[in-house]
């Protein structure tokens, strides 16, 4: 519960709200500590009043579950004929919320909520209160995620000492995967990526059952979960003798990357971070090939805030865990990125994961 | 673009719509082509007009793979500094559409849309004119399913032969996932579930790193995924030998799910073949105990319509995937729920998932 009280202290001191609903999954799992999905929720809702209980909504496929683990919270089972917002929206006004703020909601529940509170309580969207809290993490939250950036090193290993011509991207994926298993992932941050030769080119590009040939550049894009928690982390390779333009490539992604990790400390604007890898890559001539922001925050979710792009107004600070991963992409030829997931600690960034920093893979 | 022509005689021919706006990662999917993750957008929106070209926006970083795999699509790219719902806004009413209908937004979203539309366009959110298509699979789709259910079947095959006493939990889930994706599955469905003792007795355990002891029940809730499309199953087994009561339950569950199976056919009612199974449980003395619906559909999402539970209005027709999966739920005894993934046939429902039924592994 002290997540909440420090909630709390946001929403309702600060803020001068006086009741916060919460229905994505990732922080009602963040609050309430029920397991469960971060892209799914379990829970139906939960509501934190300024004054009385705090209180879980869940449908009885979950209740049982809801009860063990939702320690210090009421559980309020939803029945199958029950209207879930209205009755959320009933006490909300039997507790006298006058000001209730909302992480995230659908259209229709948002007018369903409106209609049920008849204009007696005002209602306010707001998604980044709970973030002032998970952009922070804690020790616990860091002992999970450091493990979850082993894991994921572990992964890339077997990525290195499996990619070879002949090989296919699935297989190469299938090794990663049980590779981090193995030693005791709880399961994958996002879909394993392994995208060789033209596919290496798009950012997101997944993972088929194309056999990698001799020369391909292969991007591996993988994050291993544990406790739920994420990491995130790329490195590049060819199967087979590197090219001289793919190392010169290389070279320019990984000083991008090398100066950037220099430049990640508290206090740091995360825009300024951005221009440091983006001007090295701009230099040598590949500025418009670098088609995303530098990072973005980890932890419950692979994408949190903070955010580090060129538009960002986000500014970096002790405990946040975000990624460091310039890239270039020529259409065609493919693509070279770096990553990983860094720490800020209180003097410098710390990487969770690990090298080795080469194209070659282990022959 | 067959799917983009049936959702117009859907959406502008028999509901007099003239615009769809599509959000949802796997709507845009089905739509465009365009690959990705279900739970997270590759595309920032998909726009359909009734006259004109239908456009996939998209930021910088999918945008080569957009124009890549898009085909039919024009492609706009969304710039660093461009506001995606005010480009929107401005092309829909320079399509002169009057009618739009939106699958899904965020509050947030549809407030700027509103805005930005001038009170010029009639808005409406409406999420179930592409499920008319979706829950009908095609012969390619049901290609892919069927594989996607072998693979599943072979994981399944796999914890029947690793679960024993002091192995743990999460030891079992990494065989499974190796013997899934070994086979050429793409990943899975959602996150893979082996959920011992206790943990047995919540419909959505998850999997921990507890060792599973002699006499524990272990449900299992796996799925492979293959081209992105899902797959569902559940098996119940006991390390060592099941006791009475073990067996017991196992009989009622598995008579609930074979009655149920035989109901499953076109224009059978969903809340009827729900009742099936439920009456067959609640004879049993464990009416209480089955604490969720009987099964929902399964395609480029683990949960799709059709829904089967006692409230659904929904009815089968040739071409639907759905699962059947009762379960009864006992707290600190533990649970039972055997589920299969089943293709509605002309005459019959047809298990894409394969056996065995058995408490006892495989020693």
């Amino acid at each position: 519960m002290d997540r909440v009280e420090a909630l709390k202290r946001i929403a309702f001191e600060k803020k001068r709200f006086d009741g916060f609903l919460v229905f994505n999954a990732a922080n009602q799992m963040y609050l309430t500590g029920v397991s469960g999905e971060t892209v799914r929720a379990t829970l139906a809702c939960v509501l934190i009043p300024a004054r009385g209980e705090s209180r879980i909504y869940v449908y009885g496929v979950n209740y049982e579950q809801a009860k063990a683990e939702g320690k210090g919270f009421r559980v309020e089972l939803v029945k199958r004929r029950e209207d879930l917002i209205a009755k959320i929206a009933a006490q909300v006004k039997s507790l006298n919320i006058k000001n209730l703020v909302v992480d995230s909601m659908t259209v229709e529940g948002y007018r369903g909520l409106m209609k049920g509170l008849r204009g007696q309580v005002k209602l306010k969207m707001q998604s980044n209160l709970l973030w002032e809290l998970r952009k922070m993490k804690d020790e616990k939250e860091l002992e999970l995620m450091r493990k979850a950036a082993d894991l994921t090193s572990a992964g890339m290993k077997a990525a290195y000492e499996t990619i070879r011509p002949c090989v296919k991207e699935i297989e190469v994926a299938a090794e990663i995967e049980y590779a981090m298993r193995r030693r005791g992932g709880w399961g994958t941050a996002f879909e394993t990526s392994v995208a060789s030769a033209a596919h290496s080119a798009f950012p997101h590009g997944g993972c088929t059952d194309r056999e990698i040939r001799k020369g391909d550049l292969v991007v591996v894009d993988i994050g291993a979960t544990y406790h739920h928690y994420c990491s995130d982390m790329t490195r590049t390779m060819v199967a087979g003798k590197p090219s001289d333009k793919q190392i010169k490539l290389y070279e320019i992604v990984k000083k991008a990357q090398s100066k950037a990790f220099e430049a990640m400390k508290p206090k740091a604007k995360a825009k300024e971070i951005d221009a440091v890898a983006r001007n090295i890559i701009a230099k040598a001539g590949y500025g418009e090939y670098f088609v995303h922001g530098l990072g973005h925050g980890v932890g419950l979710e692979v994408h949190e805030p903070p955010t580090l792009n060129s538009e960002s107004k986000d500014t970096l600070a002790v405990g946040n865990v975000v990624t460091n991963e310039p890239g270039i992409y020529l259409v065609r030829f493919g693509g070279i990125r770096i990553e990983d997931t860094v720490l800020v600690q209180k003097s410098h960034g710390e990487n969770l994961t690990k090298g080795p920093y080469t194209l070659e893979t282990v022959r």
